[in-house]
C-alpha cells in the first residue's frame, strides 16, 4: 500500500489553521523564509513514499529479534535509517550550532506526520532522539553537549527515554533505579527499566540513553529523581567509540502493534553499574523530563495524525475500487464502487475531517512552541509558551484518540477484508493503539489540561484562545457561503459550551478536585472538537480567499462535516462534564457486584 | 484470566429490562417456568468459567492449522466442544421434536453472552449451527429434517453459513457459485466461498454446510439465489456416515483476532461437484438466508455484550490491584490502586454501563422473538415480531460498537501493559473487531433500521416502543431518588430527539433516500443510546422495587452514568441526522485532493 504525503492539506493547515504564515509575517520567525516549507515537505513526502512506506509491512510481519543481548531490526530498516539520517531528516529542527538546520518545529512537525504516516514504527525512533536532544540542549553541561549533541542532531546516534519500571508507570515517582556517585563526577547506575522504545537496535553505532534514577540520599517521590545520560558505548576523549557500557536489553515485548519498534527491558548493573553522567542538577530530573516530554507528546499526537491519514488514504483507495451494490436510483447493469453509498461517504468524511482537525491542532502547538522560542517580544514569547502548554495535552490526546477512531473506520470500510492481516488496514489499527497510552495516557493528558493548563492564570490562556476562535466563527457566520450549512451555528454553540465547561471546572479544581477530575476526559474531547472545528472552518475560509490550495470548496465540505458531526457534540459533552461527577465519584458500590 | 458470569446482572436485564417476567406473567411463554432461568444460567456460567475461559488464550496463541485439506483446532478445543454439546448446551432452545430442550431464545441469548464472554471464538461455532437449525426447521423438507436436524440440535454436527464470495460480500446478489440439477432431486454445486466460519474443524464428525448458489437458469441478482444443504460427509440411509463430499477447505485466513476460529476458503467441485439438497424453493434462497440471519445477528450482538463484559471484568480486577499514585487528598505513605482515580472510575463505569445497555437490548430482542413464536394472541405475536425485527439491527450494531469501545477502554485501563499481548486485554480488543463487520456490517444494520424497520408501517413499531419508554421515563421522573441525578431529564430529551429524528427520516426514506441513508449510522446510535438508557433506568427501578438483585443503588448509578454520558448525546446525534446529509452527499469533490 502506497502513501502519498497530502502536501496541499499540510500546507493549508500549517500556514492558515496553525497560523504559521501570520506568525512569519508578524516577524516572530526571524528571517525564516516561509516559502521553503513546501519544498522541504515535498522532499520529505518523496522519501517517505519511496523508502519508508514500503518497509512498513515487513516491519510488522518480521518484527525485531533479540539474541545475545542485541536487537536486530527488520530487513531493510538499518539501511533506510542511515539513508534517512544522511539526507538530513533527523536534523531539520536541530540547533545550528550542532549541525542542525535550525528550521522551525512547525516544519519538523509536518515531517513527523509524514514519517509516521509512511511508517509509524520507524518514525518513532527519531521522536525519542528529538526529546533527548531537547533535554541535553536545555540542561546538559557544555562538555556533554560537545560529545553527544552533534551525533544526536545528525541522527548518527539515537536517543532513548528511560522512565518506566514495572512498579512505576504513570507514577514516575515510584521508580527505584539507583545511581551512586563514582567520585570522578560520573555515576554508576543499577536497575531495570521496562517498555524502553528502541532501547537497542542495529540502525546506528551507538545509542544515548537518558535514564531517570534515584541517588542514595534522594528524597522520596518525584523530588528525588535525577536524569542521567548513559551511552551504550562509552565515548573516548577523541570522540571514537570505546568500551561497551553496562546497560543491555534483557528482554523485548510481544505487542499488539508497532512490531518493528523494539520495546526493551533494559538492565543496568550486571557488571558493576552503567557509567552515567548527570543532566541538570541532582534531584531535578523530573524538570528535565518535562522538557523532554512536551515535544514528545506533540510527536505522539503527530503519530495519531499520521496513522489516521495513512488509514484514510488506504480506505479511500479501497472504496473507489471495491464494487458492491449500486447507487440509489441507478439503472442498468454493473455494480458501483462502494464510495457511492452515503454510509461509506460518511465514514470517509469522518476519517478525513478528524485527521485534518488533529493535524491543525498539532501544527498550532508546534507554531506556539516556535514563537515562544523565536519571537523578539517577551510578552509574545510568554503568551505563545502558555498557548503551547495549553495545546500540548489536546494535541497528544485528541489526535491519538482520533488516530484510533480513524484506523477503526479504515478497517470498517474494508469490510471482512479489513479483518485479514494481509490487507494492511488492521496493522494501522493495531499500531495506533499505543499512541493513546504512551507519553502519558490520554487520561493523564486530560488531567494535565484541567489541573495545570486550564487552571494556570485563572484560565487566561483559554480565554485568549476562545477570543481568537470567536473571530473565526464570526467570519463563518458572515461568509454567506451556503456550503458551510450550519457550521457557524454549531461552532458558536460549541464555543459557549467550552466556555461554560471551563468555568465550571475552574471553580472546582481547587475546591472539589475529584469533581474536576471526573470531567477531565469529556472536557478534553469538548476542547478538541471545538478547537478543531474552528480551525477547519478557518482553513476553509483561507482556502477560499488565498486560492492556493486547489478547489477551496472541498475544505468547506470537510469543515462543515466536522462541525455537524463532531463539534456538534460539544453541548452533550458540556453536560457530561457538569452533570456526571457525582455518578463517577459515587461509583464504589458498583464494583461490588 | 478468569471469567465469572454476572448472574444477578443477567437476571435483572432478562426479567425486567427485557421484560421476560412480564411476558411470562402475561402468559406469552405458555407453561415456561421463569424460575428455572437462574439455575440454567448458573450452570452455564460454571461451565464457561471452568472449561471455556481457560481455553481462550491458547486458542489465540496457537490458532488453527490447515493441512491436507483438514483444519485442526487448538489443543483442548475438540474435547471442550464435545463436553459442551454432551451437557446439552447446544440444544437449549432447540425444538423439542428433534431433541431440543425448547427453552426460550431469551435463555439461550443469556447463554450465548456467557459463551462469548468466556471464549468468543469458541462461542462462534454454535452460533452458526443455530442459524442452520433455524433455516432447516423453517424451510427444509421433512426428509432433510429427519436426517440432519437432531444432529444439529444436539451439536453432534455443526453448521456453516456460506454466502460470501470474493466479489460478493455485502452484495450477496453478486455471487457466482453454480448449482446444477442432478436429475435425482439433488444438485451438484461448484464454486468457491470465502470467509466461511468454522468451514472445517476437528470438533465433530460431520459438518452441515448451508450454501447459497445460483441455478443455470436463475434470474440475475438476489432473485436468482437458492439455498443448499451440503454435508461434509454424505449420510447413508441408515444414518451412518458415508463418503466425503466434494467440499473442502482450501485456505484459511490470517486474521487480526478470533485466531481459534477457522475462517476458511471452501472449494466445491474439484471432483465433479458437491452433492447438495435444496432448502425451500429454487431461487428463494435469500428468503431462507434472512430467516437464518435474524438470529445470527442477535447472536453477534451478544458476542459484543460478552466480549465487553469479559474486558470489563479484567479491567476492573487490574484497576483494583495495580497501584499508581494516590487518591486526591490522601495523607501518609503508600500508593493507591488506580481505581481511586476519577478518570479510571469513569472508564470502568463506561464499560459497565455500556455493556449493561447492550445486554438489555439484545435480551429484549430475544424476548420479542420468543413472544412472536409463543404467544397465543395473533396480534401479540405480530407486534412482537415487528418489535423483534426493529430491535435486531440495533442489537447487532449498537452492541458490537460497544464491544469494540469497551475492549478499547479495557486496554486503556491497563496502560502500557494493555499493549502487551500476554496481558490478554489486547486479545479481547482484536477479537471484538470482527463483530461490527460480519453478519452484515454495522452500516448495513443502520440502513436496514432506517429503510426497512423504521419505514415498516409508517413507523408504527417505533411509536409503540417510544410509548413504552415514555412510561419508564415518567417513573424515573417521579421516583424522587436523588441517586438518579439528571437521568429523567436526559432520557426525556433523548426520547424527543429520537422521535424527531425518526420522523425526519421517515419523510425522506422514499423521497430523498440518500439523505435518509446519510443519517442511518448516527440514527442507530441515537436509537441505541436512548433505548439502552431507558432500559437501564427501568432495571434500576425494578431492582429497587423487587429487591432481588442485591444493593439496588448500584443499578441506579449505572443507569445515571449511562444517561449522563451516553444518552445525553441524543441531541447532537439528532442534529447530525438532520443537518449533515448535504455534506455527506456533496462530498465527491473532497476525494479529489
Amino acid at each position: 500500500m502506497t502513501y502519498r504525503a497530502p502536501i496541499s492539506d499540510i500546507l493549508l493547515a500549517l500556514n492558515h489553521g496553525a497560523g504559521l504564515q501570520a506568525a512569519v509575517q508578524a516577524g516572530h520567525y526571524g528571517d525564516f523564509d516561509g516559502d521553503i516549507a513546501a519544498a522541504v515537505l515535498e522532499e520529505a513526502g518523496k522519501f517517505a513514499g519511496d523508502v519508508l512506506a514500503p518497509l512498513n509491512r515487513v516491519g510488522d510481519e518480521q518484527g525485531i529479534k533479540l539474541a545475545d543481548n542485541k536487537v536486530t531490526t527488520a530487513p531493510g530498516w538499518p539501511d533506510a535509517y542511515r539513508r534517512w539520517a544522511a539526507a538530513g531528516w533527523n536534523a531539520v529542527s536541530g540547533p545550528e550550532a550542532f549541525g542542525g538546520q535550525g528550521l522551525p518545529l512547525a516544519i519538523n512537525a509536518a515531517c513527523t506526520e509524514i514519517w509516521s504516516a509512511s511508517n509509524i514504527a520507524f518514525g518513532l525512533c527519531p521522536l525519542l532522539t528529538l526529546s533527548a536532544i531537547e533535554a541535553l540542549e536545555a540542561h546538559g553541561s557544555d562538555e556533554l553537549k560537545q560529545i553527544y549533541l552533534q551525533k544526536l542532531v545528525s541522527g548518527e546516534w539515537t536517543g532513548t527515554m528511560q522512565l518506566t519500571e514495572s512498579q512505576a508507570g504513570s507514577d514516575v515517582g515510584a521508580l527505584r533505579t539507583r545511581a551512586e556517585r563514582a567520585g570522578d563526577g560520573s555515576y554508576r547506575i543499577k536497575g531495570t527499566k521496562i517498555f524502553i522504545t528502541y532501547g537497542d537496535h542495529d540502525m546506528t553505532d551507538n545509542i544515548v540513553h537518558f535514564v531517570l534514577a534515584r541517588l542514595p540520599d534522594a528524597p522520596a517521590g518525584t523530588k528525588g529523581i535525577s536524569l542521567f545520560l548513559i551511552p551504550k558505548l562509552l565515548v573516548n576523549a577523541d570522540g571514537s567509540l570505546g568500551a561497551r557500557n553496562d546497560i543491555h536489553p534483557s528482554g523485548v515485548e510481544h505487542k499488539l502493534g508497532m512490531h518493528a519498534s523494539p520495546t526493551c527491558t533494559m538492565t543496568m548493573g550486571d557488571h558493576g553499574g552503567a557509567i552515567g553522567y548527570l543532566i541538570g542538577e541532582e534531584n531535578k530530573g523530573m524538570q528535565c523530563m518535562f522538557t523532554m516530554m512536551n515535544q514528545a507528546r506533540l510527536g505522539v499526537g503527530l503519530e495519531g495524525v499520521g496513522i489516521a491519514d495513512r488509514a484514510y488514504q488506504q480506505a479511500l483507495a479501497f472504496a473507489q475500487e471495491r464494487k458492491q451494490g449500486r447507487a440509489v436510483g441507478k439503472k442498468g447493469d454493473g455494480l458501483d464502487p462502494i464510495i457511492v453509498h452515503p454510509d461509506v461517504k460518511r465514514m470517509l468524511l469522518q476519517m478525513r475531517s478528524m485527521t485534518a482537525a488533529a493535524r491543525s491542532i498539532c501544527y498550532a502547538t508546534a507554531v506556539a512552541f516556535d514563537i515562544s522560542a523565536r519571537a523578539k517580544d517577551p510578552k509574545v514569547r510568554a503568551d505563545a509558551a502558555a498557548r503551547g502548554a495549553l495545546l500540548t495535552p489536546i494535541a497528544k490526546a485528541f489526535s491519538t484518540d482520533i488516530g484510533n477512531e480513524v484506523t477503526y473506520l479504515g478497517v470498517q470500510i474494508h469490510g471482512g477484508m479489513g479483518f485479514i492481516e494481509e490487507t494492511g488496514a488492521a496493522q494501522h489499527y493495531r499500531d495506533a493503539r499505543i499512541t493513546s497510552i504512551y507519553e502519558g495516557t490520554n487520561g493523564i493528558q486530560s488531567i494535565d489540561l484541567v489541573t495545570r493548563k486550564l487552571a494556570a492564570n485563572g484560565g487566561a490562556s483559554v480565554w485568549a484562545l476562545l477570543d481568537e476562535l470567536n473571530g473565526i466563527v464570526k467570519q463563518v457566520e458572515t461568509s454567506n457561503d451556503p456550503g458551510f450549512g450550519t457550521t457557524g451555528a454549531k461552532l458558536r454553540d460549541a464555543l459557549g459550551s467550552l466556555e461554560r465547561a471551563s468555568k465550571w471546572l475552574l471553580e472546582r479544581v481547587a475546591s472539589a478536585p475529584n469533581d474536576a477530575l471526573a470531567g477531565a476526559t469529556p472536557y478534553l474531547r469538548l476542547f478538541g472538537s471545538t478547537l478543531g472545528g474552528c480551525m477547519l472552518a478557518g482553513e476553509a475560509l483561507a482556502a477560499k480567499s488565498h486560492g492556493d490550495a486547489g478547489d477551496p470548496q472541498r475544505y468547506v465540505t470537510v469543515a462543515r462535516f466536522f462541525a455537524e458531526n463532531i463539534t456538534v457534540q460539544a453541548g452533550s459533552l458540556e453536560k457530561t462534564v457538569t452533570d456526571s461527577a457525582e455518578a463517577v465519584n459515587g461509583a464504589d458500590a458498583v464494583w461490588l457486584g
